[in-house]
């Protein structure tokens, strides 16, 4: 069978479709014929986003009707449904149909899902998990997020909200998350707040410049509280990792997103506290991703027949 | 089909048998036709438990043929090899063919596996799981493990050691494991800690006489130390469930074993904690064990149709 398929990523700031052409299922790595990205501007909001969607696509499309559309979404998804829950980053997004709008929209069968767990997808099909069964992937960027695969599927739990490391707790006496807990994953290992906390270190609280980029420069230049945040928040995701393998027990961990390019003294912390954490039977093997920021697309094309 | 299931626990300090009859698959309860148990004397070993389990059985079956046999062993087990990989309890069980030498005794398929996995099984076919596709099973006990069902099937993990949720960290600052980390879920929420840290606050340090019971009896009955104790153990198997909840987000909690009989203020505490600690979108269902002590049996009856 001839495919085309459409795959859509609706990032926080920017959308990108791309089509797959040949045989792109079954392990087959995706043959890209065509990419077009656009920034959303600040203030947009969910018809005007579909719109620019459906724009691009079109315009790839030539008139030709896509066998499947696989999509990732940046925010809570019934996959089930095919419904978004909500974006945290642009209005209008609650309770929105994307399945059905874009079953409608183009002909052909959608699938929809959030995009850390098309990410796991896409890295079990194509990336840093091929030859596995089960990984945990997760991204570690403005947020920390995780999804599963599991004996070779999409694992979403009941609610759809299976992965949510980012909200594990490693430090009951840690500085306080915007979830209302303390000393969360998310807290002490995403970006924005290691960029936060090294600004409050230096009497500089709330100025809102310093990156989770700046702190790992500025680690690997010497500066020693650069450093220490950075390591921190090492500690916290491998302590993280660390109980997910002693709960589950996947065969590997894949990150992805900004904060692990971090470079290696952050690799060695977080691999050296997932090993102390995991029980000493527990495999730990801890991985970077290998589809780039391109790793929705790719997962969008695996999920046109996972989750269908 | 007349099924006739030979059911085996090897529990630490018992061994018990039982014969199931008639329609026990599917999801139909067991009819237990017989049941023989026998404690094993200290320094038992593993050849003479085998020993023993097999002359119960046999006067069980007075010359039949099982059709299947079903086994619960209370440490860990390579579910897929059939093999058990040690007891904590008893000498002799490293690297025993336990699948192997049942197949050969009764000429029947054997399936074995550890307690916690099979007593999740158990209580998912037949008792507090019915109705639900996935649970996380946690015994509360001498120590504190658990067992997963995901989508209607056992969840091992990779090495076969997924649901070790004792040994997740809820407390970098507490008191130290037996496993090397500090503030472990079982180090906080088992009995014999939970005894052992009594003593300690009453300065009968390393006594080894109070149990998780008598903690539980004391609190009931005002004791304050007695009752900080045991919240404070409810409140660590709280956070752990939470954690579970938001990494993997299963459809219920069903919790087993000894701890959970002290009373209304140790479910309310467990409760509160998980729920605090799962993100508000995450299911957190938590009810007690229906199968009571005899769930490994039950399970290994199940485990008949599920493991092989």
């Amino acid at each position: 069978m001839n495919d085309l398929i459409l795959a859509l990523d609706f990032g926080g700031t920017k959308l990108s479709a791309a089509l797959a052409t040949g045989a792109a299922r079954r392990d087959t790595p995706p043959q890209w014929s065509d990419l077009r990205r656009e920034w959303t501007p600040a203030g947009a909001a969910a018809e005007h986003e579909l719109a620019t969607m459906l724009r691009l696509a079109q315009a790839m499309l030539a008139g030709r009707a896509p066998t499947a559309v696989g999509v990732s979404f940046g925010g809570p998804v019934d996959s089930a449904a095919g419904v978004v829950r909500l974006s945290h980053h642009v209005a209008g997004w609650d309770n929105f149909p994307l399945q059905a709008r874009l079953q409608a929209a183009f002909g052909a069968p959608a699938a929809v899902d959030n995009d850390a767990n098309v990410a796991a997808l896409g890295e079990y099909r194509f990336g840093a998990g091929r030859g596995t069964r089960d990984l945990l992937y997760v991204t570690v960027s403005t947020g920390v997020g995780g999804g599963w695969v599991l004996d070779g599927r999409p694992w979403r739990g009941h609610d759809g909200m299976a992965g949510e490391i980012g909200h594990t707790v490693v430090d009951p006496a840690g500085p306080l998350c915007l979830c209302g807990k303390r000393g969360c994953v998310e807290r002490l290992a995403s970006g924005p707040y290691m960029g936060a906390d090294y600004e409050a270190e230096m009497g500089r609280a709330g100025e809102g410049t310093v990156t989770g980029k700046d702190v790992a420069e500025m680690a690997a230049a010497g500066d020693e509280t650069a450093r220490a945040i950075l390591l921190r928040g090492a500690r916290a995701l491998g302590v993280g990792l660390g109980h997910a393998a002693n709960l589950v027990n996947p065969q590997r961990f894949i990150l992805g997103g900004g904060v692990t390019k971090s470079g290696d003294a952050w690799w060695a912390e977080v691999r050296r506290a997932a090993r102390a954490t995991a029980l000493p039977e527990v495999n730990v093997d801890i991985v970077p991703a290998a589809l780039g920021d391109d790793a929705p697309l790719w997962g969008a094309v695996a999920l046109t027949d996972e989750g269908m």
